[in-house]
């Protein structure tokens, strides 16, 4: 493969998580070090900062600054939730991604996100091969979620994960607290895979964790529910719920749909309330204290207390996606191959074609869920544990973190 | 004064904290070491356990196992909500608990919580007194709503300041990540004190925090409130808000009463739902995106992101009270007397009589809120900042926390 000089342009879309920065520092790094990376070039909200012309100029940015990313939360360069139309249908926005990518001679295009952002890059990924354009087009994975097809995990989710159980764990110590007993619900993000909630289990695992839970893999039944929380309240005296926001009745209805018909850019369903609604319903019925507790977007952006484990393994992520890119691949993302087994965790880098991961999304194995769907299996902890190791202890100033402030420079062809 | 031995009785009461352990730590290890206090009791669940001779033998407690306490949330020895009777109309319980200490020859008594705490607490001191039975008692201060009068700040408080300040930066980086806008609302506790949501404004001088804080010190605008809202997120294209749950109308009513009727043991109303109802009436009034948080019971609880100030201080005032106790105080509490000057922040003991500090809430002075009353000035964060510096890093296990698990052995007398 002959070398490509030009330009790349790094972009992040989808909800943010706590490492997502870390994954576009791993691949700035390596781009400015880059003798074919002619400049980098940073997407100001993914791919409606390239239709828009609004792209940053990267090799402006302090170094040391950009160093902080791996403490920093969020989307720093911005996130969309703009979903590409059909090229077959509407080429619109294909035609105008070209023009830009002609416009600052971009070779390499890095987009890092999830599933629909996977999507995204497939598309603009065929389009370039179509169009006779050479530019090498990688995905570099996220999402707390962890529902991408093909990789044993994705960067994001164990700095959530370590945050539920955390949290799971301090909650489980103070609601029960009291002389008199208290059933409390926590909501958990996750529409379709429960990844994230069956999380929780890590904490039940250490001791201190929900007595129950529930995922979007298996139907629920407000009924076994209900007598599920009145027997563990009658064993123990306080019953702790872990609830996916996604959990839903056999016919497909989610729990939480009466609560709010809202709905996201790319036309999901924003769930919500449901801790609340679960918790009602027990007192009423059952007469107990009670305490929802939604963890929102605390889960996602809580980077003081992300994983060391997850921030090496975003950083290696999005620094394989500019190195295989260089040398000549394209149409990839970069996946985890684990192995876990007497000699430890072992984590390493598996190249997935973009058409493969794009668009199919992972749940939780059935057999990694109790035969009651209400707990998770020593299989899911085995999996998830060791993606929770370490912390990750950025700088502090005044008590708090201290996050990258970028100069964000408009870049000019 | 001459030497008092005897057994002593350790005990927590009202919400818990993060470093309410690390007070009972502080006044544990102080007790056992001490010659004059024969033996060291716990209080399961505060006075209810004096009051049903639930008592825990704390002197069969591994000593290493109890240094966890230090990174252990919520009140290892149980909490309640027992409110004691006016001693005049009703001494039941007071002989009671006189019963009890004379049983287990109980000549310190050593009671860890908040303002109905302090109040239990002096009652219990001034019937001992009367009844001419020879006992120190002496309030060990907590409360993350900080409201206790005569000390600068409670024990509890920095913990859940620090975390509150962080959990704000961290969420003020993720609900500004799209192209398109969106207003957040997060929900603090504090019903009629509004220090905990001052805190949000450290994130704030940290330049990532909320745009608008209101405390319930000032009467709650519905109308003023909207439009300080519609202009932030004209001008900023965002809008992070913070607000605490007891805010309230000019009339006293609660701005989220109409939310639940629902009230604790000691008859106040349990608030919560305040930030959903806000940001659905921003969003049906203004048209945005909008997300209400609730940061719950994790602001309490999150000993994973406490101050190391804090736990140092909470220590301390465990420490002071059995120390000034044995040394022939009572019917006191150790509070802080602080500086924060040139030479920097120096915190130390300063004994607060019982009386004073039971039942007087304190509340943040009208001079720390800026004139339009939607938000704090650098008078408050000039308080708070030097409380929340440094991280108290604790043991982890499977990375995640190691909490002390006490073996909890019934006393016998």
């Amino acid at each position: 493969m002959s070398e490509l000089k030009g330009a790349c342009i790094i972009g992040q879309s989808g909800g943010p998580t706590s490492v997502i920065n870390t994954s576009v520092l791993g691949a700035i790094e390596t781009a400015l070090d880059c003798p074919s990376i002619t400049r980098v070039l940073g997407a100001a909200h993914g791919i409606r900062g390239v239709l828009d012309d609004q792209l940053l100029d990267i090799d402006k940015e302090d170094r040391e600054e950009l160093k902080l990313l791996r403490y920093t939360p969020s989307s720093a360069l911005g996130s969309c939730r703009y979903k590409l139309a059909d090229p077959d249908v509407d080429d619109t926005d294909y035609k105008r991604i070209l023009e830009i990518f002609k416009k600052y001679d971009v070779r390499y295009f890095f987009y890092n996100g999830g599933n629909d952002s996977m999507d995204t890059c497939n598309k603009i990924s065929k389009f370039m091969m179509k169009s006779g354009y050479d530019c090498r087009v990688m995905g570099i994975p996220k999402t707390i979620d962890n529902d991408l097809f093909g990789t044993d995990h994705c960067p994001g989710y164990a700095s959530a994960s370590k945050y539920i159980a955390t949290s799971c764990m301090e909650i489980y110590q103070d609601a029960r607290v009291y002389d008199t007993g208290m059933v409390c619900v926590v909501e958990i993000m996750g529409r379709h895979a429960g990844w994230l909630t069956a999380a929780a289990g890590l904490a039940t695992a250490q001791g201190a964790g929900p007595d129950l839970i529930y995922l979007p893999e298996t139907d629920f039944d407000m009924d076994k529910f209900m007598a599920d929380v009145k027997k563990v309240y009658a064993e123990k005296g306080n019953c702790l719920v872990a609830v996916s926001e996604g959990i839903h009745y056999a016919d497909g209805t989610f729990v939480s749909e009466a609560k709010t018909s809202a709905t996201d850019g790319f036309g999901h369903a924003q769930l919500g309330g449901l801790a609340a609604m679960l918790a009602d319903k027990i007192k009423s019925e059952l007469g107990v204290k009670v305490r929802g507790i939604e963890l929102s977007l605390l889960q996602r952006c809580a980077a003081h207390c992300a994983s060391k484990t997850d921030v090496d393994e975003s950083y290696m992520s999005g620094k394989a996606a500019v190195e295989n890119a260089v040398a000549g691949k394209t149409d990839y993302m970069p996946g985890f191959k684990c192995t876990r087994d007497e000699n430890g965790y072992k984590c390493e880098i598996e190249l997935l074609p973009l058409s493969q991961v794009a668009n199919t999304e992972k749940k939780v194995p059935r057999e990694w869920i109790n035969a009651e769907g209400n707990g998770v299996t020593q299989a899911f902890i085995d999996y998830a544990m060791p993606l929770i190791a370490g912390d990750n202890v950025g700088p502090k100033e005044n008590g708090l973190p201290r996050f990258a402030k970028l100069k964000k420079i408009k870049a000019e062809a």
